[in-house]
This record gives structure tokens, C-alpha cells and sequence, in this order.
């Protein structure tokens, strides 16, 4: 099984970046199961980082594009690279081999490990897009609350300690006021930084980190020889009838 | 009041779509209020026609930018114009002045209407869409279903008479099966031919043109005083505390 | 377009309230569109105000024999003044012209606004009724609270600044604990008093005042070529098939 | 337990009227448990029949007042002579002796007896009236559909097998189609014509009689020591604080 | 009409348990309406008590067997003797005659009374258990909160003062934090201790007591000539075609 | 990884069951990722199939004991071997390790594949069972439908090509008639008969195995270092606290 996990920014473009993209295909193949290779890749251009719904949207177009290239290129399965799944439909309306988002699947496994649980995410300029998109998901009626660590996501590599310290504050705000028993590391960063795990230990609940659960979930997708319908996510129709014969036919440039 | 309708597509790129531009700027003027002014303007690249969540997302970073552009040059307010309301949100975040969206205004004005609305549209690709839409407007209990011509938005002018005939059939099937008591043309392009006033007469519920609806909404929010709450759509941190001076600043391009 | 503000109560049988009556008709003329005129009337008979369930019940019989006639006079549009929309459904069975809530409008409009809103109206005795209606217009997932002054309507004219202080107080209050982004005034007489409009510029966020948005969507449903389902609101079906001819005719007095 | 039954209408003004008003309290006291009287009482003016939201309305104001002189009469409890429940909530604003809607005994029962319920009522005139009130209630969940004979109240006493006949046939389509597994007789005249002991024999599943369920739920709450939250249904301020001395005076006559 | 109120535990194995179930009996026997009689049994081997899921789940084959032989000795009905309802749905399968749930008869009930209600139950561990029993009964919307006392079962009736004291302070901050308008006992061993009649005068706002209401619904079920539905609650298919005699032929044993 | 899938029933008991739980053991290392082993266990007594509520909880108590063992017994996870996941919640209750439902494994996955899924089971005996379990799970408000082939568990192996043809006629009556866009078999014994997998191909939309699924959601859990939340399932009281050794102690026997 070959999986690529598709950064939705140009990453790469920094020594800094290449580094961090260095270190995350290593953190996702130490955690792949045996048989399992994964590798990463960027898109060219888009937003630095994700902090409003604009930056959101700016980041899908190539991020779309790239997925549609990554099928023709053979992978079996394309993990989305931010943890707010945007354009998570759109991509999946462009390919057919599962493309699985973090925050959807933390929030799928989270509904099976308790009745109620809390995000714990950067700023306070996503929490509704965090909202909408567990709502989205269908399991809204088992979000406790998202909280926030209020750290841009630049700044989050700057101190990690910290960054630990105050998700385990809000993480045991989230249990007692929110009435949380299980909670979500909200962020791709803080995922790689290891904050849950590190959390998890003081907090005595399950502490997500979307970094693992998202790979695990994709493992158990294709391993039960699965990917998602295209009933729910059709071929875009100037596709489907062959008026557009890639995702780039379908963007015009005005003369 | 001058208000500002915004193509969300490269429409204006070929004689035919500046001709359709013209003939919407005519429409939306003859319906404006007395004191109100609407002009039209596209973006320079984007897609043909909105038909796939793909497309949508395709539209939205050019519309983002331009919106910020328009309030920049003093519009009072900003039509979005394609029926799923593509990328509102991050409109509001870039901009203070009021957005609104035809799918929104629509929903919105069909609450008040009846107790369930039905949605008559183009193509089954953009059912899902819409019905997220009114999920997210917050009306989705009064939702009865959404509906299709299935008859591609490049099509629809070819032939207005037929489109009207199916619309009309449609309609009667989402009033009798689904009990709508009201019903919305959930297409642009079908707001402008005047399919829902050709069959209201017909079916003997209020049927909703998005195109005049829209506008009398957003006349509505102006002259209340009011516009999206701040609070609700942020401005992104990046803009808000000055690093980015401008969205595209927002906007990397991987060297 | 003419509209009528239908008080409902017998506002006008004190000098004070006839002078209150003048005044509201002077500021719904002040904030029509041009093209628009209101004019104001009340009830013969009815509740001094409304403060409770069985108040909003007493209103409601004369208010929808006087709607009935209103229509036949000529009006295109009514505007029921009361916030809590009593007896809004009953009305809409007996006329097709547009009668328009203040609670509906402002409801419907915060719903675009925002993601939560919070109402602000005068005591606990009208909370759930205000709730229920909210729930009724369908946006009840998006309602964040409904709080109080703590003042009754009587005494609301006494002392216009201390109403104004305790709304910045739990607007604020609404704003940081119930996590609403917009506030709307939930009641008439705070919405003549110009209670919101005080109140916004030191809140930060939208503050609806019902006299305004209530004018301002009728006049979009009008200019929209609209008004309410006659299969949602259906005539009463003894005066459909005649037997009644007017809703006093449905009215018996036992011998 | 001396409980009274309070006809929502000048019932009593014709001999049949009073004839029929006999055999009510003739059923009732029929059906009630031992030690429990029930007497019948109607309202000096009101609508005819309740075949609309406007009537609705318009039997309030009179029944109302009626129950808050029958709590002075030192009955133990009030049975609302009416399935929608009209009013139910304001006249528990005015007593603290317990009243009990038709309605909301019936869906609350109802809800206890499987999983999804079906209500055969009258004419599609009240259907939007019963949905609400089964909303209102809490258990809208469980509401399967409303279905009508299409027959109207002054029309069922003309032709009993008639009524049963269309009944059984919807209860059987309700059972079918709308997979109910409970249904309701949705109007006091069919219950008190015991159409729902007549078609359960034919149909197999519970069907209830509002005239039964509504008597037995009152000597429930009352056998319980129970009556309503006055939390829930606060007093009218003007009466808690003295202002007004009854209900009476809490309506004015304009001069 | 001859009741049986079945304990869902061995209680009758020690002389103090055996006096708890005369003590128990004289209760219901006190609150019963004229003509009703009731008497109690247990099961012959179960959990002491049920403070767990598990508990929940150790009680219900052996009360579901005995549920089946009570409906064969002539019993009318069955009060199923643990707040939580285990097993409800098992035992109507088996049975026709009504069987009433102290949960569910309570949380409709409640559901009259007012607009929110909470319950206060023993300890933490079964929070989950009756909020999940609430949603299954239908009216989840109307469920404030479920507080605890924090006094495990069997040491209730060390303290009868104690646990009034603390009833009093939970449904004290269940009033004015969770604006609950009306309160639930949630154990039945509080509920036979009259912890609710106690706490009500300190209150004021209803407080159900979960024996009483029980055996009242319970009344009114049979008074109203119901029972369960056998289309919701069927009978095991293995019974209903005769391949088992009895609920215990479903039962085998590894050789 | 050492898995477990723990039947609950004594299917052993039988050389026919013998045999199906060797092919099932043979099934699920097959599908097992490398490094992880899944051995099968049954229950000592128990319902021979589950095809009711009651048969449900008969299950419950034999199986909740073996877990416990079982994790004494040192295995990383137990698959819990009937589709409606009978006391999945009690479970997790006595266990720490990982407790998957195929049931509920598969509900998430297929929140996951689409937007409506409907679930093709044997019975209509076990429909509102597994609508509940849905339900319970979160994502009800994705459930297309449940409808079922009508062939009892006990016959499913004597004729598979008719269980295939009808499973899939159903499941395009799922697709057309309730929109579902993703498939679930809701039972284990149509899950190793491989129903899904021969009636995918015919329907062209995700069809999931549970028998599968839920093997790769435990991989999936198991990898993420997850389990479930003891705040959630919360240890027996009696058991945390040391007066009982283990469940067994929780049951007692009445001398």
C-alpha cells in the first residue's frame, strides 16, 4: 500500500519547510503497519498556513489538481495535509482512490471512543470552520466545545513546551466545564509536534493526534477494499462527459 | 445605495457573456429600488460554469480578492452571484461591507414564506451542495427537497421554453410527493430567463427568482443599518495583526 | 408601495399613546425607502401590552379582524406590531397580502448575519415564548439566549438610559458567555426607543432593532414580487367554501 | 377528584349542542376512575368549531378566562375541550390547578406505546397546527405523519361508518407507508364517536382515543400530586404584582 | 386492575431487602386509586444493585423470563422496578399487557409540566445511562441535566437527611444553572424514600417522584384500553413461529 | 497485535458451528494486516442467533464476563461478534482494551464514504434495533433506511445466491427510492457469507463487509494508540472501589 500525504501549501519552498516535510514522512512511516509506504508532497503555490476560511479556500484549487495528478501517478490513497479537510469533497469528486481528511477522521473515531468530545485547535479565527466541519461530518450532536490554544501556527514550533502546557489547561477545561471524555489535538502542527501524546499522560483521557489517526483511518479504509461513493461525490459533468479532459480544463482565463 | 453584482467566473471574457452581463445589469436595475444603482463585474479567470463542488471551489479565490478590491473602491454592497453561495464566508472575513448570497437570501425569505421549501435546480452534481448550503443558513428543517431540471446551466438558454415546462413539472412533483408549500429556482441562470415567474403562475405557490430576491435582501440589510457581525467572520490574523497587507499577500508561490 | 404598522392593542385611546403612535409612524417614515409610505393603526380593544402568553392571546382576535379589513382597504402590506408575532399565522390565513413579523424578520436576518444570536428583550415572563418562536421560524439552532432587562414595557419610557446601560450589560454578557456574534432588541418599544442603536456602537456587533429590519423585509418581500404560502396558511374552510363571509362570521355568541 | 371538562366554544347554545354536551359527560364519567367526577362546561362565545389557526385564536381569550373562574370554583383540574391544545399554555399562566391538553396527552402516551405515531384528523386546514403542537410537546421525533379523513367537524356526527371507513383506511396507508406503529384520533368530535375503538379492531396496532387519554393522563398528574411548573408558566407580571385583579382586567376597550 | 411491581434484583434474599419490598408494596398499595391493587416480586438472581451498564445488563434476562410468567399468572400490568427502564423494550417483546418504565413514565410526564427538566440520581456512573434512556424516550430536547447526589444505592438509607440536604442543593443549581423549571427523581430507592415530596416544598417547582408516577401512568395506560404496540415491540420471530415455547428455549448451553 | 473475536452465543456447541467459527478465524487472519493475528472464542450459553431485543440482552451478560477474561488473559483487542453491537457499552465498562462493534465500526466508515447509507439485515424484528444503534452511535442523521432481505439468520447459509439476489434488490431500492449512496450488510452471517462484496459489484456503490470493517477500525484504533474513555464507560462503582474482585461478584443468587 502506497499512501501520500499532500501538504495543501507550498511547504517546500523553504529550507525550513523541506525540513518539516522531511520530518513529517518520517513520523507517518513510523507509524504506517507493516507494508505500508508513505511519502509527501506540496502543492506550488498557496497560503503559508491555515487560520481563516479565505486561507481555506485559497489552498484547494492546486491542492485539487495535485490529487487528480496523484492517481495517474498510482497511489492508493491520498492523505489531505490540514487538519480542517478543505476541499475534501471537491478532491474527492475528482479521483476515485480514497482521500481521507484529519479532522474527519478524528472525529469518526472520537464518536467511538466516548459520548463527548473537544477540539483543542490555534486560534480563535477557525473554530467555527471547525464546527461546521464536524457538523458536516455528522457527528456535530457529539462536539463537547472547540477550544483554543490562541498560538498562531507559525509560532507553535517556537515553543513547544508551552504550546503543551496550555493544551493541557484547556484540555482540562474542556473535561470539567464542557464535560469532554475524549479530546482532538485540532491542528496538523501540533499533531506533529506530538502535543497529544504528550498531553494525554497528565489528562487521563484519549488524546487524539490527527497526524496518526488520520493515516490509520486510511489504512483501515483501503484494507476493507473501500473508497468513497461517487454517488455522493460525482465526477464533475463537463468531466464525466468529456468536455474536460483534466480538473485544469475547467478554469478559464479571462482575455 | 450602489451595489455591486459580482460573477463569480471569467463571464465576461466572450461577447455572449458580456451581452448576458449587460442583460443582468439590466434585470437587476429595473428591479432595484428608487436611490439604488447596480453594476456587474466578473473576475479575469475562473471557471465557465459553477456545476461540481470542484468548480466551486475553483471560483472562490479570484471572487475573495475582487470582493476585497470592490469595497476597496467604495460599493456600498456585494451581490455574490452564483446560487450556492460559493466562498461567502471568506468574502465576509476579507470585507466589512455587506455580502449576500442568493442561496442564503433565498432560504431565508422562503422561512418566512411557508413551513417547507422545495429547491428546483440545474444538474444532481450540485444536490448535496445545496443542501449543505441551507444546512449551514440554519433552515434546514424547512427544506423539502431539492429538485432537478437536469439541463446544464450552458444549456438552459438554449432552450427557455423547455426549461420552464420541466421546472413547472418539477415543481408540481415537490409540492404533491414532498409537500413543499413554496418553491426557489436554485440557478443564476435560471433566476435571469424568469423561470420562476413563468411558473408561479402555473403552480399557484410562491416561487422565489434568486436574482430579485438577493437584491431586495441586501436593500433590506442596508437600510437597516446593518452588516455581517466581525465576530462571526473574522478578519484572517495574518490581514488583522498586519503582516499581510492585502489577500493576496496571503499567497505563496513555491519557488 | 403603502404600508400599514397594525398595533395590537388599543394603544390609541390615551393621549400619551396616540402621541406614541405618532411618533412611531414619524420614525417608520423616516427609515422607509423612497416610494414607501406607513401609516399606523391599532385596535379597537385588547391587552394595555404584552408581557405574557395569554396577553399575546388576547390581541389576537381583533388584530386579525382588523388585518382582514386592512386588506380590503387597499394596503399592500402589513407590519405586526407586536414582537413576539402573535397571532402572525392566523393573520396570514386571512389576507394574501404580506403581513410581516418583527420577530420572524429579525430572526431570519440574524441568521445571515452571524452563527449565534442572542435576543435582549424586557422580562422572564415572555423568554419562552420568545424561544418558541424563534423555534417556530426555523433558525432555532442558531439562537444562542434570550435575556432580560428586568424592566416591564410601562416602565420601559421612564428611564430610556438606564435601558440602555443594563442592554450594553447583557449584550455583553450574551457576547462572552452565550457566544452570540449578533443581538437583536426583543421588544417593540425598545426597538421605537432606539435601544439597539445606543447599545451597538459600544458592543462591536450587529444589534437589530425589529422596527427597522421588520420595515425593511417587507419592503424586500414586496419588491421581490411576494408573499406567504396560501397552502401553508390556508384560508379558514368555512370562509373558503363561502359559508362565512367574514371572519366575524366565525364568531358566536352563545344565547 | 371532581374534574371539569372545558368546551373551547359556545358548544351549549343550541339543544343539539347541549344534547351532545350530555353525552360527553356521560362518556367521561363513564370512563372515569372511581372516586372521579367529571362535570362539562362550555364558553359564553367563540367559534362554531375549530377548523383553523384563526378559530383557534378565537376560542382563547373566553376559555381562558373560564378556567381561571373555574379554579376559583374549586375544581381539582381542567380537561381542554380541544385536540390542538389551543391556549393550553396561557391558561397555565392563569391557574395552578393542572390543565390538560388532548393533544399533548395523546403524543406523550403515544410516545410510551412504540416507536412512531400516526394522527388521523379532520381536514388539511389543521395539519400545520398539529405538527407544531406535537413539536411544541417534545416529541416530534416520533410523529410519523398527519393524514386526514377530509371530512369537516360539523360534517362527522352526519355519517359514522363513513368517517370509520376513511379512517381505517388512512390508519392502514399510515401503517404502510408512513410506518407508523401507533395512531391517534386527531379531533375530540371523533373521539367522542369512539371512531378509534372502532378501527383498532381492524388495523392491529394501539389507537387512541383522545377522550379517554386525556382524562386518564389528568388523574395521573393529579394522582401523582403533580401540576404544572409555574417556572415554566409564570403568572401574568400585572397579575403577580396586583396591578390587575383577574384576567378581565388585563383587557382594555378603547374609548 | 391488579399490578405487579417486579424488582429487577434478587431483593428478597435477605430480611432487610425482604422488608424494603413490603415497605415498597405498602407505598404503592397507599397511592393506588380505588379498585387497584398491587403487589411486588423479584427475580431469583441479579445484581444487588444497579450503579453500572453491566448491573443494567445482569438484571434483564432473568426480569425478562419472570415478566413472561407474571403475563401468564393474569397479572394486567407490570411496574418495572429500576429507574433506568433495563430492558423495556425486551420485556414488551415478550408481553402484551403494558409494562411501564419509572424513566420513561417520568420523562413524559415531565414533559407536561414545563418546558426543561433535570434529574437527580445517585452517582456518576449511570449519568450517560439516563440520558441516553431520556433521547430513547423521545423528548431529549426537553432534558436540562441529570445531576448526582454522589451516594451510592445502598447507602441511601443511611442518611434519609442527608440525601434530602443534597437533593435540595442539586436541584437548587439545576433551577438556576441548567434552567430547569421542573425536577426528576432518578432512583427508585430514592423515590420510595419520598426524598422528592421533601425537597418539593423547598423549591417550589415539581418534583416527581418516580414510584408515583409510574403506577399513575401506568393507570392511565390500562384506563385508556392500551397497551404496547406488538408492531414496535414484536414478538421474537423464533416464538412467533413457534420453534420456541418459552423466552427460556432461546437460551442454550454449550455442551 | 493479538485480536480476538468474541461470538456471543455458544455457537461451539455444534460441529456446524465449530466449523463456521474455524472459516470465520480463517476469514479474518486473510483480511488481517501483517503482524496482527485474530483467534475466535464463544460464550458458554447464550441465544442460539440474535434476532430480537430479548435475545440481544440474553447475550449480554456471558459475553461482558468472557471479555473481562479475556483481557486477563492478555489480548490487545476484542471483536465483538454481532452486528448490532449488544452491550458494546458495558463492555467497555470491564475492560480497558480496545472493544470494537461492527455495527458501530461501520456506521463511522460509512459516514465517511458518502452522505446517506442504508443498512440491508436479515428481519424486521431487529430494524428498530439497529436504527437505535445508529442512532446511539451519532450519525443517525445520516441513515437512509434500514430494510431487510427477510430470510432469518439460521436459513442465510442454506441458500446464499437467493440471499444475494434479494440483498441486492433491496440495496437498489436503498439507492433509488431512499437516495443512500453507501451500502452496509447488518449482520455478521451475511457479512462472512461475502454478500457484500458479490452485491457491490452489481450496484456500483460502496457496499462494507462488517465483518471487515470492523477488523480494520480496530487495526485503526489499536495503531493510533487509542482506546476507549473510562470517563466515558466508566468502571462499575462496586469494582473501582474493591468490593467486587471481579463481575462475577456483581451477580448474586437468591437463597
Amino acid at each position: 500500500m502506497k499512501l501520500i500525504y499532500l501538504v495543501s501549501g507550498p511547504t517546500g519552498r523553504t529550507p525550513q519547510g523541506r525540513a518539516e516535510m522531511a520530518r513529517r514522512r518520517e513520523f507517518l512511516n513510523r507509524h504506517a503497519s507493516q507494508g505500508v509506504e508513505v511519502d509527501i508532497t506540496d502543492i506550488p503555490s498557496g497560503p503559508a498556513s491555515i487560520e481563516s476560511l479565505y486561507e481555506e479556500y485559497l489552498s484547494i484549487p492546486e491542492t485539487a489538481k495535485r490529487a487528480h495528478e496523484l492517481e495517474q501517478d498510482g497511489w492508493d490513497g491520498i492523505l489531505l495535509g490540514c487538519y480542517g479537510d478543505p476541499g475534501l469533497d471537491a478532491l474527492r469528486e475528482l479521483v476515485s482512490i480514497p482521500v481521507i481528511g484529519a479532522g474527519e477522521a478524528t472525529s469518526l473515531m472520537a464518536a467511538s471512543l466516548g459520548h463527548r468530545f473537544s477540539i483543542i485547535t490555534v486560534t480563535d479565527s477557525v473554530v467555527y470552520m471547525l464546527e461546521k466541519m464536524v457538523r458536516n461530518v455528522g457527528v456535530g450532536e457529539k462536539l463537547a466545545s472547540v477550544r483554543t490554544v490562541d498560538i498562531s501556527v507559525m509560532d507553535l514550533h517556537k515553543d513547544r513546551e508551552q504550546a503543551i502546557e496550555i493544551t493541557v489547561e484547556e484540555g482540562r477545561k474542556a473535561i470539567k466545564e464542557d464535560r469532554a471524555d475524549s479530546l482532538i489535538v485540532g491542528c496538523m502542527s501540533m499533531g506533529f509536534l506530538e502535543i497529544a501524546e504528550a498531553a494525554q499522560a497528565e489528562l487521563g483521557v484519549p488524546f487524539l493526534n490527527p497526524a496518526r489517526v488520520q493515516l490509520k483511518f486510511m489504512e483501515a479504509m483501503i484494507g476493507s477494499g473501500l473508497s468513497h461513493s461517487k454517488r455522493a461525490y460525482m465526477t464533475p459533468p463537463k468531466m464525466a462527459n468529456g468536455d474536460a479532459k483534466s480538473p485544469a480544463d475547467l478554469y478559464h482565463v479571462k482575455n
